[in-house]
């Protein structure tokens, strides 16, 4: 097991986390309706997941050992990988991907900026929270895409993500320093609104906002019991 | 062709540049005697990788369009798999990564730390310059290891960077700016005397330094000469 923050060798065991395949194939499916047009789509999830990947690097290039840098290292190329597939899909539609990823660029951004801390911890927990959600997100939004695509977008955003890693990183910090808890759990608490709110402007409502609303509902219910497994596993309360 | 600077559309051409491969196959290999033993490679070169990456990583976050952002995502996880590989050799020869590396964090680090601008110009110049120079360097550095390794590792080393990516966006900000050249250039030149101390220094030498000054310098001479060139693909002078 790696040795995160000084060279005295310690075991840390792997949070028990349940594959996101697992969890999507066992709930249904009810964003379908909500989703966007395919080029739409393909804009805002790649340049949340370029954002999501600027999230790492920060975390990699503050990251106390090198240790900690190599294993970020492994979650921030599956992440590229991912914004690279998104990216081909919006140059097989014919589609230059800057122009089609543009118009996300001024609220994923402000949304990206709530997610900046100073401190290290907080940022490995941003990256470990609002890619597990947003993630989860996409991955179910991608269903309601046209069928000849649904699966194969819905599927860049499942399969490992490197979040093992993640967590495993900060269950080590929170036991190295308990005191560090409290702060991280307040810091996720605060995470879940923004980042339910970029999810929710990536959808593509009806004019009946209130029967939407409604529809939306447990949805976003199960993206937050997915996060609140998130946090237990690092042993804090959501 | 890719637009970095504004949403204008504008047509670039891509500078010529000679591939890696091309160039080490048509020159003698002569550092191969001062090659250290291949773990000790192994962690300073993934080191120096990892800090590739992060000068990239800067150059993605500091980006003025989406457009640059994207396409210097390719450079870096080309950057990343490369510092993976590293570390995969390192962990098949039964050894912890980053234990290997770390001799190598305190010099190399403090090598990055000449490398860094606040001026997201210089920042494309230093991802594209050094790693040109250390990518040559440790591409014939590693033909020196044990017979068994010394191919597949120098193979990490070579074919696509993603180069090209770098050069085109330098190329079109001095075309678009042509008050950047003097300071691109004077910036080059200030880097490649960095570059080739932290080369140096990952050198295995014998006792009789004189003597090994004056094998290795038609090398470096070689090695400079290459930088030469991708600085005439930016029209610079060197």
């Amino acid at each position: 097991m790696a040795n995160w923050f000084s060279r005295a060798p310690r075991r840390i065991e792997l949070p028990r986390l349940r594959s996101r395949n697992e969890e999507l194939a066992t709930k249904k499916v009810d964003l379908e309706e909500f989703a966007p047009g395919v080029l739409d789509f393909l804009g805002r999830s790649a340049y949340v997941q370029l954002t999501q990947f600027e999230c790492l690097s920060r975390a990699i290039s503050g990251a106390p050992s090198t240790a900690a840098k190599t294993a970020i290292g492994r979650v921030a190329e599956i992440s590229l990988g991912r914004h690279r597939m998104l990216v081909d899909e919006i140059a097989k539609a014919g589609r230059n991907p800057a122009e089609v990823m543009e118009p996300s660029a001024a609220d994923v951004d402000a949304f990206q900026r709530t997610t900046l801390s100073t401190d290290w911890f907080e940022t490995v927990m941003s990256c470990y929270l609002t890619a597990g959600f947003l993630d989860d997100f996409f991955a179910r939004l991608a269903l309601g895409l046209p069928a000849d695509v649904a699966k194969r977008i819905a599927g860049i955003f499942t399969g490992d993500s490197g979040e093992a890693v993640l967590a495993d990183i900060l269950q080590g910090a929170i036991e190295a320093d308990p005191r560090l808890a409290s702060r991280l759990a307040m810091w996720g608490r605060r995470l879940v609104g923004d980042t339910m709110l970029v999810a929710r402007s990536s959808l593509r409502y009806s004019e009946d906002h209130t029967s939407d609303e409604a529809r939306i509902e447990p949805v976003f219910t199960e993206l937050i019991a997915a996060h609140t497994r998130r946090m237990d596993a690092l042993g804090l309360t959501a």
